[in-house]
């Protein structure tokens, strides 16, 4: 089995605006794995404020060396391998988790979501994230996103209220917010969240900087709306810690490694009573088409990543049908290179 | 899809004793389904010790009602519709889930096992279980039974330390024991497990009646050997309250559910530092194969359940191969009723 390796510049349609800075591209790896004439894809998107590198996963995904009895339905053998090769670098897994979970469903001839025996019907409709911007420039972007039938606001800075009824003043759409580690102070968070409950707001990620467990476990036992963890939940460990801190979970497949750990630890986070969110970066639909098939699980989705980049290299996957991102038809994560057009 | 639901009555090849009671049989359904010139087979037994019948399981089968746009890859709506009917009553979820996941991999062509991406390299040992008997038929047992690697010790009375030794009498294998609930004062039971440690034990099932929480938190927190909760454990909620209480948990499909909620729990135990023990009842090789195919996940397995009837229905499953019972390659769960033999 062969494997390619392809650092790629995501561009960004708009500069995204975050709590925590503000960027035109993201740093993206693609892989390809070519086994007995399939071709399999993989992607990870790093944005800098996750503090990995292209060229850290480059390097580690040139380490990776497959099984000598490679059997492309062993995933258990395969993953571990690939774990093996790139150490603690959840991003490099992530790649390969997604191109041999696409290679595993090409093999078999069915979409992934089939081999998981999940309910497209059950997927929730996905959010549509609007950036920081001035009142007027939200009040512009609301009206124009008519597609989608959430809108996420990115909160944190010192204009919260001012954004959120810039939005309201367009649309009566239902939104989720993150504050993106913004927020400060406990008693002025819960008192704006008291707010947003009564602006049709009907979640809150990452309030505080993740290791300030008390105060958004304090802030989670008082919170009229569900207090979701984000940069907290890297793993199927943060899960299970999440207890008694947030109300659910922001799961993506960059942060925890691919489809493999997001799939255990949205059954993690089902068991322990948290809600579940089904998050991405700004990424291809490569990557996107991976999550989508998992978005049956979840409670809420936020997979509007490739929504937001003008070069994505990837079409034929997942799509938007009236509010939500479903899987295409086509076996594994169901995306081709735009350049394969037609063939 | 046509549903047949078949009452059959499990006879044993030997009188199996516990610290409940004896038996001669045990009272079984099984149930096909036929889908599009495929298939596909389940099964439940009904230990009487659980307190469900093989009425109570034949009316609920037989309430169930198919969804019309019926997609056989769809697990979530076909088990969803199969709970519908069936209510609170898991053995009758645990047939029709089984039978749903062979009619799933026969569609797709695979056994379940790569459907799940599982490495069968990673399967232990299954234990052969010798019930309770005189310490002469217990050294008999223990030494014609040489297939297998562990032996189950069924202990709970009053001559429970005669029993190991008379088994240590024939073998030094290691061995796993369980009280199904028989001790009653956790100081004796302590001292019985610091000595069953140093006779090469591997662990110890249920040393109490399961409502004594606050006993086996007790106990686990001092035992040398893990302590493992079976009658406790039904679902995946037992699971999440298993920690602390228990050092892991006993999985077994007639009391979840099936494949579904197994490999649910499986996940969750992981996460939750737990250990895993996938468990049976006297069964035919059908439950016995189907949870074959999640023993990758499992630490421990006891699936000698089908070698304890004399009357199995089924063949061509799972096969025992140098002490690990090995699913086989055919589609599902793998199993085909003796009556086809040549078809």
């Amino acid at each position: 089995m062969r494997l390619t390796i392809c650092p790629f510049t995501l561009e960004l349609r708009e500069p995204f605006v975050l709590a925590v800075g503000s960027r035109t591209e993201t740093p993206a790896v693609l892989v390809e794995l070519h086994r007995a004439g399939l071709v399999a894809y993989g992607e990870v998107a790093l944005p800098p404020y996750l503090g990995w590198t292209q060229d850290a996963v480059c390097q580690a995904l040139a380490r990776v060396v497959w099984p000598h009895d490679l059997d492309p339905l062993n995933l258990d053998a395969l993953l571990a391998a690939a774990s093996a090769a790139v150490g603690d670098l959840p991003p490099a897994l992530a790649a390969l988790d997604i191109a041999l979970h696409d290679l595993f469903g090409k093999v078999i001839g069915q979409p992934l979501y089939a081999l998981w025996g999940l309910d497209v019907a059950r997927i929730p409709p996905t959010s549509f994230t609007l950036s920081i911007g001035t009142p007027e420039a939200l009040r512009h972007k609301a009206a124009q996103v008519t597609a989608y039938h959430i809108l996420k606001l990115k909160l944190g800075g010192s204009h919260d209220r001012a954004a959120v009824a810039a939005v309201r003043d367009m649309t009566d759409r239902p939104l989720s917010v993150d504050a993106n580690q913004g927020w400060h102070d406990r008693s002025a968070a819960l008192d704006l969240i008291g707010w947003l409950a009564e602006q049709n707001v009907l979640l809150v990620e990452q309030p505080f900087s993740p290791n300030r467990v008390d105060d958004h476990a304090w802030l989670t036992e008082r919170s009229p709306l569900p207090i979701i963890g984000d940069e907290a939940i890297r793993s199927v460990a943060d899960v299970v810690a999440a207890r008694g801190v947030y109300h659910g979970v922001n799961i993506k497949l960059a942060k925890c490694g691919g489809l493999r750990a997001a799939h255990a630890m949205l059954t993690v986070a089902r068991a322990l009573g948290l809600k579940t969110l089904l998050g991405c970066m700004t990424e291809t639909s490569c990557a996107i088409s991976a999550a989508v098939q998992l978005s049956p699980l979840a409670d809420w989705v936020d997979l509007d990543g490739a929504a937001l980049i003008a070069n994505d290299p990837f079409e034929g996957g997942a799509q938007l049908i009236d509010g939500r991102l479903v899987p295409c038809s086509a076996p594994g994560v169901g995306v081709r290179p735009k350049a394969h057009r037609g063939s």
